[in-house]
């Protein structure tokens, strides 16, 4: 499955068939009605048709617009599709950086291919990414506004016309850019509030495809959403298995700080990827990294030092810590929502605080946020950020 | 969620929007090229917008075409889509018939809730597939071709731009009518062979929502169901849990006939719906009623009498039941497949024979199909048929 045969074409990102857009839209402004839609995309997008006998065709560059899709078609029956969040950002040095994005590539071509749909090269996919913001960065993300960002969505859906249940004969793989909210500015203060899900709600399961970027994994967790947020919640905090393990909160990866019983040492804690229940994320791995190489072995200003865990832990030991006031911080990590406090979890009918006693955050999200920006707005020269040259000006 | 407000427009399949095809298709032959590829449609097709606003607005007929779908579409993402398997029968009578539609309306209510889609009034549906095969069905479905039947697919989509992972703001039913081949007279005979799933491949979970049609169900098992053609079998037959419990077949419902160990009576055998695991098929519940109802108290010609058992079952109970010569049959059910027999399952290394020791089905299988067939084609009154008034002709 997902192999490509010797004779079929190679993703291939180097290439390109381009069709301007003649009418160029309105860029919206930060805090918009079109920027707080998430629907207003930029001028152009990149598509790439793939088919079972021929393997991927030469990438297009075109006006952005709509999808021409048979009713029969498998990705609106079968959920076969998958996705990626990336952002372009905006640097200070007047560069446009997109964020260690073969962790994306390398992940979409892993959903996909978990998907029965095409496997690819994953190095190719930033390169598309890169002609669509040649194209429409200049513009989209002007040079006299550093430090702010797209938002990017490449997907793969099975697009081909066989209303059979079968492994897709065609895909489309197709990239598009989307102005969006910097909640780290907007969202208010206080921290998110998080609503740890009931065992009759399970996001994902051993065997199943949890760890995947899928579509799958989305749409039916709605359900629960739309019902938190009723109740005044921000996101789910999915919990797992007879013990209630913690997995992950909403779209985003959960992070806990606290003050180890034994060792009374402070660790960051976070749900292992081992039994493939939770998703990968590129910001999660990138929080444990820097974690480990500036925080594990010294102090940072008032921060004193911090040990990553990866470990299972459970719903029922955040409760204990909170009780035992042993709770530092809490945060959630993702491209959508970046590094987010969270304020309190509630789980049945306790509310838990993961804010220390004294309600206010120990500043290790800050700081490791502080240290990311740096990365991605190009302040501090780092191997994560990609560079996307030859704008056109 | 799912609610509908009392100021919202429910869905009415009592008025349309008509617009006629100017250029009506080609009808293709039993075993055509065309109808095989699932992907041949009829000329028309119904479609009803919803939106968060104002509700279910009023069902169109229009030509069979394309949908527009914008690339941020929440359907493309995030799977939120559901949809119904049924079928339209040509009787004997020369009148057209659905085959029990309200049980298909309930179902795609409830899956479309699941998926944070709009739900409504289930009654509603089969009278929009009528409006569609009054219109359609008496040039697809000649009436000098009785025993003939269109398949018909109910589908509903998140089709909003909203890229936001959210509660879908707008929804479109639409229903296409697909020629089908015949599998009960195409298929080659000797019963299908099932692979059984792995431990690593789990189809649906407790608390997950394997007994909704959402395409969240089905895009995800595509990979191992295609390993498994690739080895050639014909379908996954899904196991769960530590003790390998049986629980549906591909997309279809799975049924052993066996003899009782104990009682020595004979039992049709099947899994069960409290935990949520598997489809509640139509053709399911309908094999089980019409076994209840005319085979449990009484032997029908050469066949003993049958008692139906709803349980949970593993896949050991069948190896040990080849073991000892007590499998009379085995078949799955479902509005594609019908009812087709089971000749074999493969668990692990080991190949279990689900045919009786003289290698012929019973004929339970063949009695019930019987049945079914005598209903849908309109050779015994039965309230199961709906029949399609006021065809044009």
């Amino acid at each position: 499955m997902g192999s490509i045969a010797p004779q079929m074409a190679e993703l291939d990102g180097s290439h390109f068939n381009i069709t301007r857009s003649t009418t160029l839209r309105d860029v919206p402004l930060p805090g918009s009605p079109e920027e707080l839609s998430h629907s207003y995309c930029t001028d152009h997008m990149v598509t790439v048709r793939w088919t079972v006998g021929n393997g991927w065709e030469t990438p297009e560059v075109k006006p952005y617009q709509n999808l021409s899709i048979a009713p029969t078609a498998s990705v609106l029956h079968y959920a076969t599709e998958c996705f990626e969040g990336m952002k372009v950002y905006r640097g200070y040095d007047g560069k446009l950086r997109l964020f260690r994005p073969d962790l994306n590539g390398q992940r979409l071509n892993n959903s996909s291919q978990r998907s029965s749909l095409p496997g690819f090269k994953y190095d190719e996919l930033k390169k598309l990414v890169a002609k669509l913001m040649q194209i429409d960065g200049p513009r989209w993300l002007p040079k006299d506004r550093p430090g702010s960002f797209l938002y990017i969505r490449p997907t793969v859906i099975g697009n081909g016309p066989h209303l059979g249940v079968q492994v897709p004969k065609e895909a489309l793989l197709f990239i598009i850019a989307v102005p969006w909210p910097d909640f780290t500015k907007t969202r208010k203060t206080g921290g998110l509030r998080l609503f740890a899900s009931t065992p009759d709600t399970i996001r994902a399961w051993p065997g199943g495809f949890g760890y995947a970027k899928l579509g799958a994994n989305y749409g039916p967790s709605l359900l629960a959403h739309g019902k938190a947020q009723a109740l005044g919640f921000d996101q789910i905090l999915w919990l797992f298995g007879d013990d209630r393990q913690v997995t992950e909160a909403g779209a985003s990866n959960f992070f806990l700080i606290w003050r180890n019983k034994e060792t009374q040492k402070l660790e960051l804690v976070t749900a292992p990827l081992e039994n493939q229940l939770i998703l990968p994320g590129v910001t999660r791995r990138s929080v444990l990294e820097l974690v480990n190489e500036r925080l594990s072995k010294k102090a940072v200003g008032n921060l004193e030092p911090l040990e990553v865990v990866e470990r299972t832990f459970t719903i029922g030991e955040i409760e204990q810590a909170a009780q035992e006031g042993r709770i530092v911080e809490s945060f959630v990590s993702g491209t959508a929502y970046f590094i987010t406090p969270v304020a309190m979890i509630r789980n049945n009918e306790t509310d838990i605080s993961t804010l220390p006693e004294n309600g206010e955050p120990a500043g290790y999200a800050a700081q490791i946020k502080s240290w990311m920006e740096a990365i991605i707005y190009g302040k501090e020269a780092h191997d994560w950020g990609y560079v996307v040259e030859n704008e056109e000006n």
